[in-house]
Protein backbone atom coordinates (compact mmCIF):
# COMPACT_ATOMS: atom_id res chain seq x y z
CA UNK A 1 0.00 0.00 0.00
CA UNK A 2 2.61 2.59 1.36
CA UNK A 3 4.99 1.74 -2.07
CA UNK A 4 2.00 1.80 -4.25
CA UNK A 5 1.01 5.65 -3.03
CA UNK A 6 4.79 6.27 -3.55
CA UNK A 7 4.54 4.87 -6.98
CA UNK A 8 1.21 6.82 -7.83
CA UNK A 9 2.43 10.01 -6.37
CA UNK A 10 5.66 9.80 -8.84
CA UNK A 11 4.03 8.82 -11.58
CA UNK A 12 1.50 11.83 -11.25
CA UNK A 13 4.67 14.49 -10.60
CA UNK A 14 6.36 13.19 -13.57
CA UNK A 15 2.91 13.62 -15.88
CA UNK A 16 2.35 16.97 -14.42
CA UNK A 17 5.30 18.62 -14.95
CA UNK A 18 5.91 17.25 -18.17
CA UNK A 19 2.59 18.84 -19.43
CA UNK A 20 3.59 21.77 -17.97
CA UNK A 21 6.51 22.21 -19.82
CA UNK A 22 5.67 20.93 -23.26
CA UNK A 23 1.59 20.91 -23.71
CA UNK A 24 0.32 23.54 -20.93
CA UNK A 25 -2.85 23.74 -21.79
CA UNK A 26 -3.41 19.92 -20.91
CA UNK A 27 -3.26 20.57 -17.60
CA UNK A 28 -6.95 21.34 -17.22
CA UNK A 29 -7.69 17.89 -17.78
CA UNK A 30 -6.44 17.44 -14.23
CA UNK A 31 -8.46 19.72 -12.50
CA UNK A 32 -11.98 19.28 -11.92
CA UNK A 33 -14.70 22.12 -10.80
CA UNK A 34 -14.11 21.91 -7.18
CA UNK A 35 -10.33 21.62 -7.41
CA UNK A 36 -8.24 24.77 -5.78
CA UNK A 37 -5.06 26.31 -6.65
CA UNK A 38 -2.95 28.60 -4.46
CA UNK A 39 -0.35 30.02 -6.91
CA UNK A 40 2.32 32.43 -4.80
CA UNK A 41 -0.45 33.37 -2.67
CA UNK A 42 -3.12 34.04 -5.74
CA UNK A 43 -6.36 31.27 -4.95
CA UNK A 44 -7.83 29.83 -8.45
CA UNK A 45 -10.90 27.72 -7.99
CA UNK A 46 -12.06 25.11 -10.72
CA UNK A 47 -10.08 23.51 -13.71
CA UNK A 48 -11.04 25.92 -16.67
CA UNK A 49 -10.02 29.35 -14.04
CA UNK A 50 -6.89 27.23 -13.01
CA UNK A 51 -6.03 26.77 -16.52
CA UNK A 52 -6.64 30.07 -17.59
CA UNK A 53 -4.11 31.07 -14.64
CA UNK A 54 -1.08 28.79 -16.41
CA UNK A 55 -1.94 29.80 -19.79
CA UNK A 56 -1.45 33.86 -18.43
CA UNK A 57 1.89 32.83 -16.93
CA UNK A 58 4.01 35.55 -18.42
CA UNK A 59 6.41 32.97 -19.69
CA UNK A 60 6.13 30.59 -22.79
CA UNK A 61 8.80 27.76 -22.14
CA UNK A 62 9.91 26.70 -18.56
CA UNK A 63 11.27 23.61 -17.37
CA UNK A 64 10.91 22.11 -14.04
CA UNK A 65 13.98 19.90 -12.42
CA UNK A 66 12.59 17.71 -9.28
CA UNK A 67 14.56 16.95 -6.60
CA UNK A 68 12.55 15.24 -4.15
CA UNK A 69 8.71 13.82 -4.03
CA UNK A 70 7.40 12.80 -0.63
CA UNK A 71 3.62 10.80 -0.69
CA UNK A 72 1.82 9.94 1.69
CA UNK A 73 -2.18 8.51 1.77
CA UNK A 74 -4.56 11.21 2.90
CA UNK A 75 -7.28 10.80 4.98
CA UNK A 76 -9.55 10.98 2.28
CA UNK A 77 -10.65 7.36 1.03
CA UNK A 78 -8.03 6.79 -1.31
CA UNK A 79 -6.70 10.18 -1.83
CA UNK A 80 -2.81 10.77 -1.88
CA UNK A 81 -1.03 14.14 -0.54
CA UNK A 82 2.45 14.37 -2.91
CA UNK A 83 5.13 17.57 -1.35
CA UNK A 84 7.87 18.47 -4.06
CA UNK A 85 10.67 20.55 -4.54
CA UNK A 86 12.25 21.24 -7.31
CA UNK A 87 13.72 24.16 -9.71
CA UNK A 88 12.28 26.10 -12.54
CA UNK A 89 14.38 27.42 -15.62
CA UNK A 90 13.08 30.21 -17.32
CA UNK A 91 13.70 31.22 -20.95
CA UNK A 92 16.88 33.77 -20.77
CA UNK A 93 17.15 33.66 -16.79
CA UNK A 94 20.68 31.83 -15.85
CA UNK A 95 19.52 31.31 -12.48
CA UNK A 96 16.74 28.46 -11.59
CA UNK A 97 14.28 29.49 -9.30
CA UNK A 98 14.11 26.97 -6.47
CA UNK A 99 9.85 25.82 -5.73
CA UNK A 100 7.99 23.73 -3.42
CA UNK A 101 4.48 22.49 -4.27
CA UNK A 102 1.98 20.34 -2.87
CA UNK A 103 -0.44 18.49 -4.35
CA UNK A 104 -3.79 16.45 -3.02
CA UNK A 105 -4.72 13.34 -5.38
CA UNK A 106 -8.72 12.56 -5.11
CA UNK A 107 -9.30 9.15 -7.50
CA UNK A 108 -11.85 9.87 -10.31
CA UNK A 109 -13.73 7.65 -11.81
CA UNK A 110 -11.83 5.42 -14.69
CA UNK A 111 -8.69 4.62 -12.02
CA UNK A 112 -7.37 7.94 -12.26
CA UNK A 113 -6.85 11.00 -9.89
CA UNK A 114 -7.67 14.28 -9.97
CA UNK A 115 -5.93 17.44 -8.41
CA UNK A 116 -8.33 19.13 -5.44
CA UNK A 117 -5.72 21.01 -3.90
CA UNK A 118 -2.73 22.61 -5.55
CA UNK A 119 -0.49 25.09 -3.66
CA UNK A 120 2.93 26.50 -5.37
CA UNK A 121 5.73 28.51 -3.85
CA UNK A 122 8.83 30.08 -5.47
CA UNK A 123 11.86 29.82 -2.68
CA UNK A 124 13.39 33.24 -2.31
CA UNK A 125 16.54 31.98 -0.59
CA UNK B 1 -15.20 29.79 4.67
CA UNK B 2 -11.99 30.62 2.73
CA UNK B 3 -10.97 33.25 5.47
CA UNK B 4 -11.87 30.81 8.33
CA UNK B 5 -9.49 28.17 6.88
CA UNK B 6 -6.25 31.08 6.53
CA UNK B 7 -7.06 32.03 9.89
CA UNK B 8 -6.99 28.42 11.31
CA UNK B 9 -4.37 27.38 8.95
CA UNK B 10 -1.87 30.36 11.07
CA UNK B 11 -2.62 29.72 14.24
CA UNK B 12 -1.78 26.50 13.95
CA UNK B 13 1.47 27.35 12.24
CA UNK B 14 2.24 29.98 14.86
CA UNK B 15 1.73 27.35 17.49
CA UNK B 16 3.32 24.60 15.81
CA UNK B 17 6.89 26.06 15.49
CA UNK B 18 6.63 28.07 18.55
CA UNK B 19 5.94 24.30 20.58
CA UNK B 20 8.79 23.20 18.27
CA UNK B 21 11.45 25.50 19.12
CA UNK B 22 10.66 26.43 23.09
CA UNK B 23 9.09 22.68 24.24
CA UNK B 24 9.73 20.00 21.73
CA UNK B 25 8.31 17.38 23.43
CA UNK B 26 4.72 18.95 23.47
CA UNK B 27 4.56 18.57 19.64
CA UNK B 28 3.23 15.34 20.45
CA UNK B 29 0.15 16.34 21.40
CA UNK B 30 -0.69 17.56 17.98
CA UNK B 31 -0.09 14.02 16.60
CA UNK B 32 -2.46 10.85 16.95
CA UNK B 33 -2.15 7.54 16.27
CA UNK B 34 -2.83 7.34 12.32
CA UNK B 35 -0.67 10.19 11.71
CA UNK B 36 2.14 10.05 9.46
CA UNK B 37 5.33 12.18 8.89
CA UNK B 38 8.01 12.16 6.29
CA UNK B 39 11.11 14.14 7.59
CA UNK B 40 13.50 15.12 4.83
CA UNK B 41 12.61 11.58 2.90
CA UNK B 42 11.96 9.27 6.07
CA UNK B 43 9.07 7.67 6.97
CA UNK B 44 7.14 7.72 10.61
CA UNK B 45 4.31 6.64 11.96
CA UNK B 46 2.29 7.33 14.82
CA UNK B 47 2.40 9.84 17.23
CA UNK B 48 4.90 8.08 19.77
CA UNK B 49 7.36 7.52 17.13
CA UNK B 50 6.90 11.49 15.37
CA UNK B 51 7.75 12.81 19.00
CA UNK B 52 10.84 10.68 19.39
CA UNK B 53 11.83 11.48 15.76
CA UNK B 54 11.95 15.11 17.01
CA UNK B 55 13.58 14.18 20.52
CA UNK B 56 15.94 12.89 18.22
CA UNK B 57 17.19 15.71 15.72
CA UNK B 58 20.59 16.20 16.13
CA UNK B 59 19.97 19.89 17.49
CA UNK B 60 18.64 20.87 20.88
CA UNK B 61 17.83 24.62 19.79
CA UNK B 62 16.65 26.31 16.46
CA UNK B 63 14.45 29.11 15.67
CA UNK B 64 12.21 28.76 12.78
CA UNK B 65 11.47 31.72 10.48
CA UNK B 66 8.03 31.81 8.77
CA UNK B 67 7.82 33.07 5.05
CA UNK B 68 4.82 31.98 3.77
CA UNK B 69 1.66 30.04 4.74
CA UNK B 70 -0.76 29.00 2.31
CA UNK B 71 -3.59 26.79 3.49
CA UNK B 72 -7.00 25.61 1.58
CA UNK B 73 -9.84 23.23 2.73
CA UNK B 74 -9.17 19.61 1.86
CA UNK B 75 -12.10 17.66 0.77
CA UNK B 76 -12.24 15.79 3.86
CA UNK B 77 -14.46 17.11 6.11
CA UNK B 78 -13.73 20.13 7.89
CA UNK B 79 -9.85 19.06 7.03
CA UNK B 80 -7.22 21.79 5.95
CA UNK B 81 -4.03 21.42 3.91
CA UNK B 82 -1.65 23.93 4.72
CA UNK B 83 2.27 24.78 2.95
CA UNK B 84 4.72 26.67 4.47
CA UNK B 85 7.89 28.06 3.43
CA UNK B 86 10.32 29.47 6.01
CA UNK B 87 14.11 28.88 7.11
CA UNK B 88 15.43 27.28 10.24
CA UNK B 89 18.69 29.08 12.12
CA UNK B 90 20.24 26.54 13.68
CA UNK B 91 22.73 27.19 16.61
CA UNK B 92 26.11 27.70 15.32
CA UNK B 93 25.30 28.14 12.06
CA UNK B 94 26.16 31.34 10.12
CA UNK B 95 23.58 30.58 7.50
CA UNK B 96 19.55 29.55 8.01
CA UNK B 97 18.42 26.28 5.93
CA UNK B 98 15.50 27.54 3.91
CA UNK B 99 13.04 24.21 4.22
CA UNK B 100 9.36 23.55 3.18
CA UNK B 101 6.99 21.52 4.70
CA UNK B 102 3.03 20.53 4.52
CA UNK B 103 0.28 19.95 6.99
CA UNK B 104 -3.20 18.03 6.47
CA UNK B 105 -5.38 18.82 9.49
CA UNK B 106 -8.19 16.71 11.02
CA UNK B 107 -10.66 18.18 13.13
CA UNK B 108 -10.37 16.71 16.45
CA UNK B 109 -13.53 16.28 19.32
CA UNK B 110 -13.23 19.10 21.10
CA UNK B 111 -13.08 21.54 18.29
CA UNK B 112 -9.25 21.63 17.65
CA UNK B 113 -7.02 19.74 15.12
CA UNK B 114 -4.45 17.22 14.70
CA UNK B 115 -2.17 16.46 12.14
CA UNK B 116 -3.06 13.87 9.84
CA UNK B 117 -0.24 14.19 7.69
CA UNK B 118 2.80 16.14 7.80
CA UNK B 119 5.79 15.87 4.59
CA UNK B 120 9.12 18.09 5.72
CA UNK B 121 11.94 19.12 3.34
CA UNK B 122 15.20 21.28 3.78
CA UNK B 123 15.78 23.15 0.33
CA UNK B 124 19.40 23.13 -0.79
CA UNK B 125 19.65 26.08 -3.67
Amino acid sequence: MEEQVELVGRAFVDHYYQLFDTDRAALSSLYQPTSMLTFEGQKVLGAHAISEKFMQLPFDKCQHHISTIDSQPSSTSGGIVVFVSGSLALPGEEHQLRFGQMFHLIPSTGGSFFVQNDMFRLNYG
